[in-house]
């Protein structure tokens, strides 16, 4: 026997049906379906996808049988029909259209009112009595036939089309009588030969075998594959071809055409939904021309008709198990359906569909996880603006923070927080941030920055913060003491309206509608069925009791990241910090004689020779104590029972340190010491390459007094909260560990100094005390460090730095054109990089737990809250993950996803 | 039958033997070894080490059984010597001495002379008819015991001799008579009386137990902890005890001591060598109160001992296959034999032994290879400073390239250069170098940094050079403008004279004289053989013609790195550099829109629109061409043969700019734009973390054309370098390759340029592309990356920077104490990190030769050169090392005793 490749339905029956789609593609193989269901679906038939392969690897040629198989099923559908495709008596109308297996709206072609020609045409007439239908169809066949079949411009016969109107004075195609279209056929006729350079064939047969032609070649066509590029769609065999019988639903009053979703798709309401319109095409739907009537008026219009179509829609629905999406036509009174697929539908409704159906019993809550993507759930969380508002872009940057702002432009972090008092809402810009702006930051509604990427400073506070940031905008020119931005040739000044789109990463000039975000109450459920369904913890960065609250509220279970840098910026703190930084080298000194000294006589003279360094540094240490202390009890009482990884203090110190010349003055002056001390000591500290200097433990290993102020901080803090009832569960987390032996240093004096606070107390409370996976070398050598640790914490972002050797405020200079070139698929600072990162997480994983086992081990970079990285995360066995506050809900979604995918 | 752990050695019998070192220690292994080959050696026994475990491991007691078995060997001795512990008549006398498996001098406890109490001195007074030797040796006797086994302080005992040489009127001690002596011997033991609470022991088995336990406790005082420490001397069980019957050179003018040497320890000839004194002890030959007579000499005092002792010097040289340091004592017309040891020697010594023993088929040549260290071949390479001289030590830095340098300071490179044509000899000074300062570099004869660390700039640089430098003076203090710096309260002017000992990083003030490096007829030899037993090759990194040549003449077999950005920065280059760079933003918008443009016409207008930048960049490019090719034509010569891997450009672009303002202007005015505009373009390629920002292919990847004129250069050098009949073997690197895609991308583009000048020339030749491997990501995906390359060259100065996380221009801040902590055992950048950066290597290793059976691997990063990590190359299965010329002989020798050691 043959090869079969052409695959018939109708009737009843159908040779194909719902799982074959990579054969039938989509479309061909629910027509199929629906056959078999019995639903009133016109026949036709499908050639198979694998035919498109043939025909590409043939150099253009069909497979040897395949003309037969499709004049046999022609001879099919003439029976199924009762009619002759070319007879003018009784003649077949077929449509030809594309369908490959992932659906591919608009990119391919389509032919419709296939058989038409000018015998036919008086066959119709006749038995219509209807010529003006009759030349209607012909005319748009003629032109759809010769604009996609034959490449004659679509133009050509819209100006045929625009003289006959002027000629008549109508404005609508619709206008036109019979006369006149008969007319336009015999022009459209003579438009095809001329650039055609033959006759409009006038053969059924001759027609079909161009069309699907046609649409087999659509599937090379520029903008198929740029889609199937961007979609990232990869791996189908081609497109399918569906012919399929014509209905018409403009034959007269009894006829009309609509589409109809089984529940609402934009708020996900249980109930029909769709619109029609009474003697009319599809494209008149679509077109806008007419306005089309809703569902409900079809009950009175045609109650039979209605009832039967309401039927067919639970129907379909039930079967398969999602909303649909369906388009239907009425010819004379007997309705087709036309074709059903899974209906498009928004955020808010792709959530209360999920929930209901669970609640239905329609779906298991395994399916219903996988309803709701991670980017609409996104978009539900932030404002957005009006989609009909006119924008006015002026430039694009990365999309670091998503959300919607409208605000004053500020230049400085003072001005924010100065208009903020007196109620101005602005947009904090500046070319790029420190951690001297954070004030300013919080004070901003959105932020925009000249330089940085997805994870420079501005975008991870921003995402912490659950706040609209657009970064580095590279043609943002920004003149701080002109108090002006420029973009070309536009100036904008301090106080200048402008929009952000956090979401796209426009900036806009002037002021646009926003949306506030509206939680329904489907949320709640739809986010305990995720929980139900995955495996990894969700915890959240939070540094503040405000983000520890708002994140438990958005459920997470605990903290995986709570930096204790950003606690030094505020008020008094960083005075201190900064007498600490000026007496640091001077007191490490001490504290290294009083090592090798051998008397007290020898100590005290030290002591004696660094008393104002001692005086100095360590009465910053207990300024900062009870700043620390109060900072912790906040977070702890808030996070109540969950547990808190608490990350020592990680920056190099001169971010501590002002970098302009007025501001150094001004901590001389306070400190009391020459601005030339400072700025030796900004000079000092100054560093090629921070990201790789002297930060993280390492100032514990040169500076331990700093640790074991925060240690001591964080057990006094959990002893007082524990006190008043509460349960502290504090991990301490230890940032930047390369070695074991380092950890081992830099642990043994925390513990040191946690026992002299429980000793002090006399009293005990639990903590563990782990380290971050963040420098390639740690996960190497994670067998050794897991010894020490206990537990592991990746911190994904500085180690994709070092794994990749990109800085990340430095990388947005060439990264986008990284991404465009196809040398990452996406931006490494976004979604985890699996091949290379992942491989030494991976490593550090499998080694860490060899060594201990059951080793608890989370991620706490930003992609903690990015969805094929919790996937990934998932797969390599983690114990949870840590993200913004904001992304929390994504990630319990991601993490059961990733559950239901991975299984 | 009990456990042994005593050793007795004797009349020509022994019951240990050379092999025994761990049991017997390096000393008792040797001496039962010497005793079985006839050697006259004074008898005695050995308890083994495991004695001071099971000693330290019991609480300070002797394991059972200990006593009885020494017992019995004291009663052995006491028959061999005829002569009996404690016996007045016929006395014996012992030292008891320390010896562990590994040589620690000076580090443990002796006692000489045991056995001598008050009855014994009368005998041996009636015996030797002697009084002035016996009471001699017993106040020695007092006071080395009280000292070394009581505790009571040495200096006790030295104020009695001291009131008794007053009291006699002499100088020396030897100038005290008998009855002088004798009465402080009775001073002597009243003072050990008072200071030890008990009287002195009379009896030698008491005294003898009491001095075991001595030698034993001396494995645990601090010192020799400490030295364990610092010389890694880890395994060990303890120290030995060596109890040997006394023999005496200082009983009369038929007695002698002294040491000799198999060959000559300073320069290797093979001649008797050593010196000795007439009534003598050891310790007189070495305190040089008295001037020992050369070797040469007892030839004709005591002709038979002399004969006696060469001959026994060849026997022991021959037996022990290496050049031997003795100890000798003549008593009473006796040789006796008290040590023998490898003898320490100069490099120049080491090097001429060894290959003199190779011809005299004493020592195979995998022996001789490892005779000499690479210390000591480094050490004969370069200049040092006169060991006699004074020296000034002003400060210290990092001992960054190895040598000796006195010259005049200058603090920048233009007057370097000016200075050094006027003939004077300079030290150009920095804070840091930078690329700008090659010219000064060069110039100078040494040079001093105030920042960076073993790999910085300056230390990279200079070891290239094989110039001095001293690197990272942290407490130098320089003000460019006042042309002067401090190091406290010192001040140092611009032609002040100073002394820079790369070696010790000691920095002097004033001139010390130095010692040029000599190289002996040996050295190729040595080399030679070196050659013959290594597997791995060894390469040179060199930037310029004259540096190749040089390597080549140390025996470089080719280039491994040859660094094309040098090359950018002389005469006129460094104009083309800023002018292209100015231009090359907008060069590459015109190359992408001309990629997108779809007609002539408007590529015409794109191309016009863009003129000025297309002028300028193709200019620069155009001026570069005919420099880099010329570069390369040297090269090729000056390695004819032989391969060349030539690194395309890796520096960021904004190393070419000026960063000082008065500069700035310079360029802008040399360049007809405002300074503004230059201004303007340093800032926009600031970077913060330039380690990991826009370098290496990454400009490929955005500005194509700099590598495709540098592929130009090469192979069309390579090309005209054929034509006169040279064999060229080019080998193209691409840098910081972190993606095979990325590779493949920059690859693409240099193959395409290359078939250009193919079909340009109608020649073609055969070339090789390949990477380095310095990110992670590369080593991790090694087997992706191995697809695009034909050879891996592992950079791992940026490996080792992002592995561990580590800027090697600022880790100077904290390394040094990273270091003496303990958490790395060495400065990762000296030597290859094997556990962490290792592992990465070792993987891209074993990735890379899955994917391309036999691909060619080597190193280029600074570690090429370091012992410890070329026997790591070795041992991972590298194909060659890549150093500075000055280290490949180092390396060669390195090489080879991988090969040695690891077999």
């Amino acid at each position: 026997m043959a090869e079969k490749r052409v695959y018939f339905f109708g009737s009843g029956k159908a040779e194909g049906n719902a799982t074959m789609k990579e054969l039938l593609g989509g479309k061909g193989a629910n027509l199929a379906e629906m056959t078999s269901l019995g639903i009133p679906v016109p026949p036709g038939f499908t050639i198979a996808t694998k035919v498109c392969a043939e025909y590409y690897r043939s150099g253009a040629k069909w497979p040897s049988g395949l003309a037969a198989e499709i004049d046999k099923n022609i001879a099919k559908l003439e029976k199924s029909m009762k009619a002759k495709l070319s007879d003018p008596k009784n003649p077949l109308l077929v449509s030809v259209r594309s369908g490959a297996a992932v659906s591919m709206p608009g990119m391919m072609d389509t032919v419709l009112n296939l058989g038409l020609n000018d015998e036919v045409i008086e066959g119709i007439i006749a038995k219509t009595k209807n010529a003006r239908f009759a030349y209607d169809i012909y005319r748009r066949f003629i032109d759809m036939f010769g604009d996609v079949v034959m490449g004659c411009h679509h133009e050509y016969f819209e100006a045929v089309l625009d003289a006959a109107k002027k000629k008549a004075k109508v404005q609508l195609d619709s206008d036109l009588s019979a006369e006149q279209l008969k007319d336009v056929v015999e022009k459209y006729k003579v438009v095809y030969k001329k650039h055609v350079g033959k006759l409009f064939p006038q053969d059924g047969k001759a027609q079909l075998t161009l069309a699907i032609n046609a649409v087999i070649k659509s599937w090379m066509i520029d903008r198929a594959i740029k889609y199937r590029k961007l979609n990232n769609i990869t791996g189908l065999l081609g497109t399918a071809v569906n012919v399929q019988a014509m209905v018409f639903g403009n034959m007269g009053e009894d006829c009309g055409t609509g589409v109809c979703f089984t529940r609402n798709p934009s708020n996900g309401k249980k109930e029909f939904y769709g619109e029609y319109l009474i003697n009319a095409q599809g494209e008149d739907v679509v077109a806008g021309i007419r306005t089309p009537l809703p569902l409900k008026k079809l009950q009175k219009q045609m109650p039979v008709i209605y009832t039967q179509l309401t039927r067919l829609m639970t129907r379909l629905e039930k079967h398969y198990k999602d909303m649909q999406d369906m388009e239907f036509t009425i010819q004379e009174r007997k309705l087709y359906i036309l074709q059903t697929r899974t209906g498009k539908r928004t955020a808010e409704a792709a959530i209360r569909i999920a929930v209901d159906m669970v609640a239905e019993r329609l779906i298991p809550k395994k399916e219903a996880v996988m309803r709701v993507t991670p980017e609409q759930l996104d978009r539900l969380l932030h404002p957005h603006f009006d989609p009909k508002a006119k924008r006015n872009v002026i430039t694009k940057g990365l999309p670091a923070s998503p959300g919607a702002a409208v605000g004053q432009v500020v230049f400085d972090a003072d001005t924010a927080e100065a208009w903020k008092k007196k109620g101005k809402k602005v947009i904090l810009t500046r070319i790029e941030t420190s951690p001297e702006d954070i004030g300013g930051m919080d004070a901003a509604i959105g932020i925009l920055t000249a330089r940085g990427g997805m994870t420079s400073h501005a975008a991870v506070v921003a995402r912490g913060m659950g706040k609209c940031c657009i970064a580095g905008v590279s043609d943002l020119h920004i003149h701080y003491k002109a108090k002006k931005m420029n973009v070309g040739k536009l100036t904008i000044k301090e106080g200048d309206w402008i929009s952000l789109d956090g979401t796209s990463g426009e900036v806009m000039k002037g002021t646009l509608g926003t949306v506030e975000p509206k939680m329904s109450g489907s949320f709640e459920r739809f986010m305990r069925i995720c929980d139900s369904a995955r495996r990894l913890g969700v915890r959240t960065n939070a540094d503040t009791p405000e983000d520890a609250k708002r994140a438990r509220e958005f459920g997470a279970e605990g903290i995986g990241l709570c930096r204790t840098e950003h606690m030094f910026f505020e008020g008094d703190r960083i005075w201190a910090i900064r007498s600490l930084i000026l007496a640091a080298d001077d007191y490490d000194k001490m504290l290294a004689e009083l090592d090798e000294a051998s008397s007290d006589k020898e100590k005290k003279a030290i002591v004696k020779e660094h008393s104002v360094a001692k005086k100095q540094f360590e009465g910053a240490l207990k300024t900062l104590l009870p700043y620390q202390r109060s900072d912790f009890e906040g977070i702890f009482k808030a996070m109540a029972g969950l547990p808190v990884t608490v990350r020592l203090l990680d920056p190099p110190l001169h971010e501590f340190l002002p970098h302009e010349k007025e501001n150094q003055a001004e901590m001389a002056k306070r400190l009391k010491v020459s601005p030339a001390d400072v700025k030796r000591k900004v000079s000092q500290l100054h560093e090629f390459n921070p990201m790789l200097g002297h930060r993280g433990c390492r100032l514990a290993v040169t500076y331990p007094s700093i640790y074991r102020m925060q240690a001591r901080a964080i057990i006094e803090a959990a002893l007082n909260v524990k006190k008043s009832g509460v349960k502290v569960l504090a991990e301490i987390m230890i940032p930047l560990v390369g070695a074991v032996e380092e950890l081992k240093i830099v642990k043994d004096q925390i513990v040191d100094e946690i026992n002299i606070v429980f000793k002090e107390r006399k009293q005990k409370i639990e903590y563990m005390i782990g380290t971050m996976v963040e420098v390639p070398r740690a996960a190497l050598t994670a067998d050794e460090i897991a010894k020490e640790a206990q537990f592991f914490s990746f911190g994904t972002n500085d180690l994709t730095q070092m794994t990749m050797g990109f800085s990340r405020d430095d990388a947005g200079k060439f990264l986008g054109e990284y991404v465009n070139s196809g040398i990452y698929a996406v931006d490494p600072f976004q979604a985890l990089d699996q091949t290379g990162v992942g491989k030494l997480v991976e490593m550090g994983i499998k080694l860490g737990r060899k060594a201990r086992k059951g080793l608890k081990i989370g991620i706490c970079g930003e992609h903690g809250g990015e969805p094929s990285s919790i996937d990934f995360c998932h797969r390599v066995g983690m114990n949870y993950v840590s993200c913004s506050p904001f992304r929390v809900p994504i990630a319990r979604l991601s993490a059961a996803q990733a559950a239901v995918v991975n299984k």
